[in-house]
């Protein structure tokens, strides 16, 4: 990198700020994804900004020399999105952490980027209220890498993505330009004046723009919840039962499978939960008041006990906590399935129709086996979204080019399902080879909008099929 | 109009599919807005399609000879939307109205652009399942329109607006080529995949593509419905109840509000409603099962009744029915609160922060008293968004340039109060002027993606302050 570069940053940021040594640079090399973990990249600086007009300065520095600019949130993506596949700078938004306002009355909250979900939550819960996108990753990950990927998680089959809760950003654009979105000075709760460029950069993984600023809805927080856990002896059964209860009125607040291997996997971490390894386990959470949820809690056993003699119930906070356990600790669990096992972030989020479920998850297993690949399968049925966990010996190399072919083979069967590759992980790296073949035409679409946006490709290059 | 065009038209779409007469061209002239209904503009021709392929040959005809090309739906946008106003093609496509899958397993249906929303919601109550947007004009409008307007409606508190219900689109650019966002094959719920094209192309207004076929997710149907009616002497204290209810974590599935002017005019049309005739009456509406609906209208009572001692409250559906009239006559209703009065659609869709509602309503009645003009209010409380409704002698010319100059002072206090001109309306010509005052630089990108999409400026122009 050119020295004036090293040096205008450095007046930028002063040097605390900006990192050069090689230790640092490596902890920004990759992400929590299979493929960067494997081949990881290092940036050639990383600056760590404070304000939005640092932000603007360093990207305007960018295209004046023309160096890539990589933004980062916490680093939790599974896909490489924020790493330096070209080199140059990367961003580190971390520290822009500060919860600018709640402004309960308007049901809103105003945070810079950096913030972790689980602190929004926990400021927000005093008022009665929540910022519902709940990942998987909501104790460490960024919200302003949540809206750049339109993460959902959980509860996204009752309250939708990320997306859904944008009510206007402050963007850093790769030009070094500042805009508002959904209204430069707006607190209203709805707007359609004019393009919603919110909407274009949710999802657009840094590569239109660095999210400086948000503006989210939240919503009043269901005072309890309730838990349903049942088990079926076969897939299809699962599969009815969720359509039956979508059928019968009913919207849970999650609706959860775990298949076989994660079920043993749940009982070899923590066996008292003596869970019955059938081809599924569902758990199914509903929330609201004390008596809604006991009514949704009844009449969604009455629904699922058409399907199975395996149902166990309870709107009691403590118990809840139980029976969600097995869900709780499958993410972590999955390791124990093969000795030395590590459970590896690829081909982990595809999501496919609903009455594909049960013949992806067969088919899952199937190319497992092709490959004797120990793999354990779980996700958010009500969506279709599947996260798939093949577990390897890191060790053994012969596994991990496997593992490859294992991840590609899924994410082809996802597209063969009228599927997706990626429900709500994102593109990055690890997903561009299927771009084309997901969205034919409409791609030079975006490379067009990319080219308009970013004319010296300067935000996040490398990443999502775009122009490099 | 180049004669060549009219004949490749007629040859593209058949004489019979293809208007010229001058009593056919003047229906197009307008919409349900106050400004197009002043002054209406007549386009040279109309074409009426059936199919992708005839829109994208249009489309590229129209690039060819630079002929503006205005895509309508069914005509009941309150902007200008829909009106050819520098001249050339207007497309009706409400005859593109086949609901062509209710793919129920998958909670999704494939529809034309120009099935009627209420079309959509009587075909999906069969399988239990509902298109929650649901606008005033639901009977009549196109879900097409909706879409490229961003609809809301009276359940957006709890459902939210169109958007969300936009899984994919089909869309001929305006260029003529044809793209699928969301996935060219996909069936999946949820997708990250790449920029969301669809959700640039929702609320564009047919600026930047003519959707041609539509995915939409759709939601179990709640089974029952409850009412609450109550009555306020203070506008402020039902601002009140609204923040209390929110942070009691109740989420209504409609929370509107009437102001004095309308609950006179209800009770003028119907003497039996004899409702108070205070600041401001609230409907709130929940859904859900038998116990769940008994339950939140138990638990919104209890709040309300903090704040007022009139409240009427039902979970039986007829007595619902009653109690739903009050809001469901409004519209109509607002003519008789002057002698020979015309309800004028301008200014009609303000949004403001909740917290500033009852001083909006206060001084919108301020700029009304200072027209002397007789002016109800009412609208989606629990969004902030006020549907103003001046009414009008038409033949009065001074009155009418009354009202444009009050629609004017609402528009711009609208912005004062942190507000937008427009929560689910659009902008179209009527609001183009706010455009700037709203977005700032930002628009600067919206004209930059309109340049790069519709190079030749043939789709729509002369809207949403965009490039001529």
């Amino acid at each position: 990198m050119d020295g004036r570069v090293i040096l205008r940053l450095e007046q930028l940021f002063g040097k605390e700020r900006v990192l050069t040594n090689q230790t640092d640079l490596m902890t920004y090399s990759y992400d929590a994804s299979f493929a960067t973990q494997l081949e990881p990249k290092e940036p050639e600086i990383v600056v760590i900004p404070q304000s939005t007009e640092e932000i603007s300065a360093c990207v305007k520095l960018a295209n004046e020399y023309q160096v890539p600019l990589y933004p980062r949130g916490a680093g939790t993506a599974q896909t490489g999105g924020p790493v330096p596949v070209m080199g140059g700078i990367v961003m580190d938004l971390s520290r822009m952490n500060r919860i600018l306002e709640i402004d309960h009355k308007n049901m809103q909250a105003i945070i810079e980027p950096g913030v972790v979900q689980a602190n929004l939550n926990n400021a927000l819960k005093e008022y009665g209220l929540f910022f519902p996108p709940d990942p998987g990753s909501a104790k460490m990950c960024t919200i302003g890498g949540m809206v750049a990927n339109n993460s959902s998680g959980l509860r996204a089959v009752k309250y939708g993505n990320t997306r859904f809760y944008v009510l206007g950003l402050e963007v850093v654009l790769p030009t070094g330009d500042v805009i508002v979105t959904g209204g430069s000075k707006s607190k209203a709760l709805k707007s359609v004046s004019g393009y919603d460029l919110a909407h274009l950069m949710v999802g657009s993984e840094g590569t239109l723009g660095i999210i400086t600023k948000l503006r989210l809805k939240v919503l009043p927080l269901p005072s309890r919840r309730g838990i349903v856990l049942c088990s079926f002896s076969k897939l299809e059964q699962a599969g009815e039962a969720v359509n039956e209860l979508f059928r019968s009125g009913i919207l849970p607040s999650a609706l959860e499978i775990m298949d076989q291997q994660c079920t043993k996997a749940a009982n070899l971490m923590r066996p008292q939960l003596a869970l019955p390894e059938n081809e599924a386990l569902l758990v199914i959470e509903a929330d609201g008041s004390k008596e809604e949820v006991a009514s949704q809690v009844k009449r969604i056993t009455e629904v699922i006990s058409k399907f199975t003699d395996y149902v166990k119930f309870s709107d009691e906070p403590e118990e809840c906590q139980q029976l969600w356990q097995a869900r709780q600790i499958v993410g972590a669990a999955t390791g124990r399935l093969k000795p030395g096992g590590f459970r590896v972030y690829g081909g982990e989020d595809i999501c496919v129709p609903l009455s594909r479920l049960p013949e992806t998850l067969r088919k899952i297993h199937e190319i497992a086996r092709s490959y004797n690949i120990v793999c354990a399968i779980y996700g958010h049925i009500g969506d279709g979204n599947l996260h798939t966990s093949p577990v390897i010996n890191r060790r053994d190399k012969e596994e991990i080019e496997n593992a490859k072919k294992m991840i590609e083979d899924i994410h082809r069967l996802a597209i063969e399902m009228e599927g997706t590759t990626t429900a709500e992980h994102g593109v990055g790296i690890v997903r561009a080879q299927y771009m084309e073949i997901e969205h034919g035409t409409a791609l030079e679409v975006m490379k067009a909008i990319k080219r308009t946006l970013d004319p010296n490709n300067i935000l996040n290059p490398g990443k999502m099929a775009l122009p490099v």
